[in-house]
């Protein structure tokens, strides 16, 4: 078979997500089953697959996205390194959180305490939805579909509209090697439209959702998984505008780092990243000031697609046109719109935060000078929930400890002295955090704990050990850590 | 100051509602500051004093709940037991999930790895909604509320209507050891009426609800939480049948004892359990059959309240009129209903799955007659979601390892030859399951996993240590487990 003729796909049909679910949910009872082993190398089947096509795939993405080659490539890398990880974290078996609590007829709560075991087991078909901004690393094959698969669900994905072709081509190449590693027929399918995305949603068989995208989307498919007469999780992954902070001491220091690291995190990738810094307090009459407006801002690169680029003037014609607001520095159109920071003081921010703080999906941020550095706190309480929130700082800044506490409550992960784009794939990542910025801040999307969504925890009582999954079988064949007895693991 | 005139609170004004939430609010941001072990001897002192005002609180609960002495001071101690566990939880620091990884300049990704700390953290001020039927182990000062403090949380409970003397005497006790264990002022406070439960959970301040009780009553509030601007996690325990499958082997063992554990696991206090085995399916024409129809059902007790007495006589009227089904046994009705045997087969079962297998929240269950154990997979695939799900059988019976696996993917226990009522607190237990058991299946309401619910988990990057939390710093102060690299706790 050659794969030179790749067509958009057309719409699902009803019928076709019909049979796309049912589907899913019979290869979701079959995965389940199978051998933490073999789910392992089903993962690394589809990584090493997935390089295996990248001169295939990558020219395709870039036709559809306009991204570059070089950053196109280097997101496959991070899908195929991210199955990898999934496979190890798998083989492990930690994230299963076992625990063992063994009969006990002298329980001093009257009654003797039965044989308990638990475990998290998959959650059975999943629906994943793709983003449009990382074609790879967020889409058909990223990370919730990988995190899906590692946890024993079954995936079904609603492709997004911007990159079809690459979404068929991608599909194409995880189901033949998850078909060559002996998984169950079904377990990875794809569909197109919005309105087989929805229908899919609202399925008896499926038994949670995972998003990435914009607010207003988000929310209406949030609302749709909680009206279902059986509600499922939505794992929803909205807007942030990751504000950043520079305290008086800091802007003092390094001048020309903090405003090329700044403009590096507000225009890469045209700004099209779920964590840029789209806000920034600096102090009134800092030197970080006059050099951000001296900046030279790169040319404006093209932006994924039009409704992205519709979107980005709507949102920064909002933000520029607000009273109090006006042009800090600009850069020059190219293929995209040109490249812009904003500028505000504090006092208009804290007298509208909910505009003044509003996510601009492109590039473009807001600077934000302020007098008091006790105002940083007023603002970090008043904040929606983030992704990420920066302080540039000194060690020794009084207001540290309770900035850091204060953003720690808005955000899910807090930098110091580092810029929050480029959200690496570990164990220790942490990529949500409160509405808006996601629908389930006590989930992640990136790193291993991602894993974790798409399971659920079972307990089983008093069953025969022959009965139990080898997980939980008294000899542990597996060599899994477990908590025994409420005994750490070994 | 005296204990002698305990009287009906009033029910809580808007304003009162709003000045506790804001002043929950404040303590949260207090409590979360404090060091575990100042949390964990805090739980310890309030478990003390609760052991301590039961000669009080206990006739209180006595007159407004109906339930024997004995069993209510059987409920405290499993309710300071309890505090007392989390306690020991809080100190462990497992539940914290910390994950470290160092900062690695040859990270394999293109950039360098940054130095990432991942740990749990509170919530914030969260709502528990308390349930009528367990007033100290399920109420004011029960699991939802202790799990909560133990994780770094403030509560504001919204007392049961049907013991609101007990409620307020229970917050006094409370209120009173958290104060003289030097917690924040406003930790933990209490708010009366419907209309205040309601203004609470639509309150900006509350970060999440838990809540046990009704279907009707738990999906409505799941709906407000979700329709809020920023909608908060609602951990709802709704309705569960709790199935119990006896397997053709099994009926012909030990008819005496499934009979006797059976009809008490019914009508053990009153059938007022949230994991009463509402439905129990034995093969036709078995002795099981027979000796359920011949066994003595003991007198009916007091209901908890009429509200409950209503329901449970609605409930049971709908059933007893479904066509098909038949009287099998009934006791005699005594302070409250009658305990009461029905029977069916299951095709009736299998053609009005919805109906056959609702809830009846008192003394009675449906028994159901098979021809074919295959049947029982039918049943087992179509039913809702359960707290809890059991097989009554022999280690070789044929359909064991299907029957386990289908109840594991519908049920969030299951059990083997032992009955689901008497819900033992420990580390491996799961009390949850798929809705409309629970509106969050990936949690548990008792045992110590039932902590998590009240934090998230927050990212520190390139944090100074001096800056970190204690639990993060890389000198690990209070030897918290650490998943450190991806490598497993030492």
């Amino acid at each position: 078979m050659t794969h030179t003729d790749i067509t958009t796909p057309r719409d699902t049909t009803a019928a076709e997500v019909d049979a796309i679910v049912r589907g899913a949910a019979r290869a979701a009872s079959a995965w389940k089953a199978a051998p933490l082993a073999h789910r392992a190398e089903a993962l690394e089947a589809v990584a090493d697959a997935l390089d295996a096509a990248a001169d295939r795939l990558v020219p395709v993405a870039q036709r559809e996205t306009h991204l570059a080659e070089a950053r196109l490539r280097g997101e496959l890398r991070r899908t195929t390194f991210q199955l990898r990880l999934f496979a190890d974290v798998v083989r492990d078996g930690s994230w299963l959180d076992v625990r063992i609590d063994h009969a006990d007829p002298d329980w001093p709560m009257g009654a003797p305490r039965p044989d308990l075991r638990r475990q998290l087991e998959p959650l059975g078909a999943v629906l994943v939805f793709a983003a449009s901004n990382f074609p790879f690393a967020f889409s058909v094959a990223g990370g919730d579909s990988a995190s899906a698969l590692a946890a024993g669900s079954a995936v079904v994905v609603k492709a997004h509209g911007a990159h079809p072709e690459l979404s068929a081509a991608t599909t194409e190449v995880v189901a033949a090697a998850l078909a060559e590693a002996g998984a169950p027929a079904d377990l990875f399918q794809t569909v197109y439209g919005t309105e087989a995305g929805v229908r899919a949603l609202r399925a008896d068989e499926i038994r949670a959702a995972a998003f990435t995208g914009s607010i207003a989307g988000g929310r209406a498919l949030f609302d749709i998984a909680n009206a279902r007469e059986v509600p499922i999780p939505f794992f929803g992954e909205l807007g942030s505008v990751n504000p950043a902070f520079v305290t008086r001491s800091a802007a003092n220091r390094d001048v020309d780092g903090i405003v090329s690291g700044f403009v590096a995190s507000v225009t890469g990738s045209a700004g099209q990243l779920c964590t840029k810094p789209g806000l920034l307090f600096v102090p009134e009459g800092s030197a970080v000031l006059d050099a951000l407006a001296a900046a030279g801002l790169p040319e404006g690169g093209p932006l994924l697609n039009e409704g992205i680029a519709a979107g980005f003037a709507a949102s920064f014609d909002r933000v520029r046109g607000h009273g109090g607001v006006s042009a800090l520095a600009e850069g020059s159109a190219g293929a995209g719109p040109a490249p812009a920071l904003l500028r505000t003081s504090i006092d208009a921010v804290l007298a509208d935060v909910h505009a003044l703080t509003a996510e601009m999906f492109g590039p473009a941020a807001l600077v934000v000078t302020y007098a008091d550095e006790a105002q940083l706190l007023e603002v970090a309480a008043r904040l929606e929930g983030q992704l990420t929130a920066t302080i540039v700082g000194n060690d020794d800044d009084e207001i540290a400890p309770a900035l850091l506490a204060a953003l720690a409550d808005r955000a899910g992960r807090v930098l110091w002295n580092q810029w929050p784009t480029g959200v690496s794939v570990t164990h220790a990542q942490q990529h949500g955090g409160p509405y808006p910025a996601t629908t389930a801040s006590a989930t992640t999307s990136v790193g291993t704990a991602a894993i974790e969504r798409f399971a659920r925890p079972v307990a089983y009582q008093n069953v025969p050990d022959a009965l139990l999954p080898a997980t939980l079988q008294e000899a542990n064949p597996l060599g899994i850590p477990r908590r025994v007895n409420g005994e750490r693991p070994a």
